[in-house]
């Protein structure tokens, strides 16, 4: 469904960056869900550009929900969440409409939709429709976390720098919710951001490893087979752009295991049966086990980048540089934080609807 | 849609390793299509267990294909093939319903299904149900390939022995659809086979990772946002068992990269535009690029091992001991390459069709 | 999506009249329904041809499930229903394979399958496919009684002949699951058979008009716009062959009423809210109101009579003339009646297992 | 998908009477399509109120595209149309907050949305959401009409007088986009328009029949069983507020019909085959014919009237009397014309896209 995510609790979106704005529709969600203000800006911000490690460019962080919230509370009908888009320069964009920005989607684009696509600043494939995406996946959080189930994502490792992995879920997250920066580790987080800064110096980008834990999710969640809880999130994460690569649990450190240390042994204790370790990721044929849901994403650097790059003109027919002048990021490992928490949160409400049915986020 | 891959194409599943038969239904498929008894046989004949690197239970392999062919080629109506079970020990299985297998769906079958799974052998969950998946996926692979896509896997790593790189892509998939054992460079292959039988004769299991080409695809294929081509293929290949990471082009290796490096500067030659590197594995913006579309898998160490584990009795609630003495896989990374040839194959098969219809393949 | 049904809980067709086999898969069923061997029988009995008003072609009625059923229960994974095809004399076919006959697909499926398609005895068009979908929805019909929400068709009128109203839904439908010819007066039904015989010996044929109700399903049942009750039960019934218009409550009856006659008030008693008249046949704004929801459907006369009729041979192109030989049935409204029953149950069920999950039914 | 239809192609709507603003996002439209805003605009001219015989609320007419539009053609990428809500007059509903008014969907509304929902004017059921609808399916049915596909909707018949058949379709259809009023005979419509007149004086509501033709739908479109045109039609027709019925074709008529008069002979005629008559409107097994789609939906009666009417306080548990003293329309048959124009569009499009591709309307 192109721009459509999910089934039975379902997100779209809709918009193009220099377009008069950008927007997410959520469907199927449950009547009766609390709009906290301050909690949805408290996410938008930390998708936001953030001083020397992020772009210039101020967009507009301002949110409306013109449809499906009646009094506060959603009404279980659509939910419609737009953003203006606000300080675009065109004009930056005209002049290279035919240069193939590599790494980007300038050149697919065209091929796909035959020079009709909107060119400035990336159009619908710019990471601008990743902000509504933020802010609607926020209510979806909020309801989640009203049930116990809480989503967080730090990064793991950029630059070389590692963060400390996650050893109390539920309190690392509700710390992460407050970082604008998502590290558990601020020490690292410091090391880190140094690094972005010296990449920008050098006009030039890095990547980075999020990783990205669901707690609380009961055992028994995600279909056999081609809805297994990997394909429906690892489907959603692939819509982020600059991500080029998921593994759970172990992932592809499995590969230098055998059976007997790979297994997770169960063990029952007082009542409750869990694993000893949690190599799998918290899901066992597709399912979730009641361990938590543990997955890591690669964010690629950032393909705009200041340094002169060798591509073709695309329209002309011929090869070409290309200087880019713009505004750009160095990094956007840590404003993709927020996005994989958006789409992580539709990834589970849309399968723990499937099985509870359509109130269960109420 | 859980046992269901595909809109415009699809692929359905059903059955259970010790009932009656397994199967798959495909709609959307054109008419017109030949189905070539030699090439599906292959196909299913690189699934089959064989010699010591494999199982002992000698499953059926035969395929009957009861809808929607007619007089040796397609009708455009809905093909159904199933494999009939057979040389199955329900037995086997009886005594340990209730001890959860490490690593596998047992448990996480019991939490959904709240004991009403067919708890034999894996029952829905097994790999069994693979078969009918590639010999559907056979009659998609060969369509793509009178279009000119070829889809080829083979094992990239396994035990520590990494296969060589695809150079010709065409040639080496055509190559790799004679081989058993799906490997590249055959020395390479022997080395993995004896690192396999030496798992096997330790009672242990080990993994490895795949990697698969599209060679061929057109430039323009795919969806932006949530059906990019790295969501639609993820999705259906998180669908085959005991696969826990996928990364496309660079993937994880982007960690360590810059824009400057990472970045695939486009080229302009003789009227064809493509890339000098491949690090964004033939997808930019989630849209095809005309490059070999490239990804790699990991697939766990098989979790059925011969030596004793912990783990618990989820029916009685208490901790027990699982010593499993069936007939078990020391490794099925090499079996599960022609799983992922027919997943990838619907994958591209499906996005192919959403854009030029349902008769393309025909 | 082309031979499937509805999305929380659905069902797909696959066979062709003269293949080796019809089947049906249904997906998102929940676990543990317990499977009535004589209830299925009863409902394939219903639709299975009868005595002189019917075709004396004799279809095997035997069905097998080869999957998702365990122990004689749902497992919760793909239950696939098949019947395999006997007594079929394909050589009656290939003469008039050109010949397109009135009112079939014979002239629209070529134009569809490019003369791939299965042409015998109408191929994936026939009537013979509706076998498996009445043995798979005898499974969801009984598992909907237990929640005691009751679905039932009879015969409203044929050949001028009217049978009463529903009076007590819940016991009239229990009487009509007993019933080979479903009217709820017997009188009336004679008065039918015979006019059909009637039509028979003419050589002719007839159609007529079912009705349909849901007791007991409860109200808040349904989506606003595109899924509304109505929506979704159109699409499936507008599967079943030969149905060529459908109406709620009053339906066109509404065309000659005003809002004052039309509205159905609302009455509150004894802790219940109820309405005066049923107009709006158990739906107000797409959702269900509680109160039974009514519907009637008109079956066309079956296209396949003796007479001879004008047509074209649409591969030679050219006129021609027609007369068939086969085994036909003067009138399939009675035999339609099963299949309104199994797909309304479909509906039904899709739209409860959306709102209350997947294990609704169990 | 509740508030989206369609699958290759699709529309999904937001909104409630007295939000912000409502709105529909198509996705899958081909680059490239003309935004001709002259057609738009006659577009929503139709379906809006007029003169005496419409409500005197005065609704915004206005529209916005904010995305999927660039340098007057579309991108490609999804197409967000909204419309702002004014003249609201919310306070109207509050004091009748929980009398559910007969034939509307407040009782449903709030047994499905727990006392959520936003209950004024109707709130996410109010008729006003088609206002975006139109305006979005008239991108659609511009592009469909540069591929010489024409679908117009006329009123067939309202309060006893009948307009005249479709004769020369193209010509009729473009004549109908330009009458505010769509009969194709208006002397017809005058008589209407009175009778219509006298129910506003009378305090009370009447309904009618609309018939819709879609001319130049080439033969082949449609699928097999569950995605049959009918199907597919009806699907979203019923999303339309106040239809109860739909046939296609002879409809209801069929069931006094024979074999003989019912189906309609094929003749070849300068290389053409058609029909020599058309009661099955265009559709044989679920695919068109070639020859016009007709179908004809019953619109009843506007619920609302200034008569007092007997109902429940459904929150209150009681019996109470409604008296509405808001600006009603009388009848809503002529506005929905537009709506069904807007629907059907969506339907043949949808499996147009399916059939060719996504860039068939390109």
């Amino acid at each position: 469904m192109k721009n459509t995510f999910g089934n039975s609790l379902s997100v779209t979106l809709f918009g193009e960056s220099h377009g008069a704005a950008v927007g997410a529709v959520i469907d199927g969600l449950a009547p009766g869900i609390e709009i906290d203000g301050e909690y949805i800006r408290k996410k938008l911000l930390k998708r936001a550009p953030h001083g020397r490690i992020s772009t210039s460019r101020h967009e507009n962080n301002e949110y409306k929900i013109i449809s499906g919230v009646f009094e506060g509370r959603t009404t279980g009908t659509p939910l419609t969440l737009i953003m203006e888009n606000n300080d675009v320069r065109s004009s930056d964009y005209a002049a290279f409409r035919s240069l193939a920005r590599p790494g980007h989607a300038d050149y697919t684009a065209y091929c796909k939709y035959h020079g009709y696509e909107d060119y400035r600043g990336g159009g619908h494939f710019s990471g601008r429709i990743t902000a509504p995406l933020v802010g609607a996946g926020a209510v979806v959080l909020y309801a989640l976390e009203k049930k116990g189930i809480f989503i967080g994502t730090h990064i793991k490792s950029c630059a070389g720098i590692t963060d400390r992995d996650f050893s109390a879920p539920q309190a690392d997250i509700i710390c992460l919710n407050d970082r604008i920066f998502p590290v558990l580790d601020e020490n690292a987080g410091e090391k880190m951001k140094r690094k972005i800064s010296l990449a920008a110096e050098n006009h030039d980008s890095i990547g980075g490893i999020l990783e990205t834990v669901i707690y609380g999710l009961p055992a028994g969640i995600g279909e056999p087979w081609f809805d297994s809880l990997e394909s429906v999130i690892s489907h959603g994460i692939f819509g982020i752009p600059a991500v080029k690569g998921i593994e759970f649990g172990a992932g592809f450190g499995f590969s230098d295991m055998t059976g007997s240390t790979a297994n997770d042994p169960f063990v029952y204790d007082n009542g409750k049966i869990s694993a000893k370790t949690n190599n799998n990721g918290g899901i066992n044929g597709g399912i979730s086990n009641g361990m938590p849901v543990i997955f890591r994403t690669v964010v690629k650097p950032t393909p705009s980048i200041a340094i002169k790059q060798d591509t073709v003109d695309f329209i002309k027919g011929e090869n070409a540089a290309l200087e880019l002048s713009g505004r750009h990021d160095p990094c956007i490992v840590h404003r993709a934080a927020a996005v994989h928490e958006a789409v992580t949160a539709f990834a589970a409400a849309d399968m723990l609807c499937l099985r509870f049915g359509t109130d269960y986020l109420a």
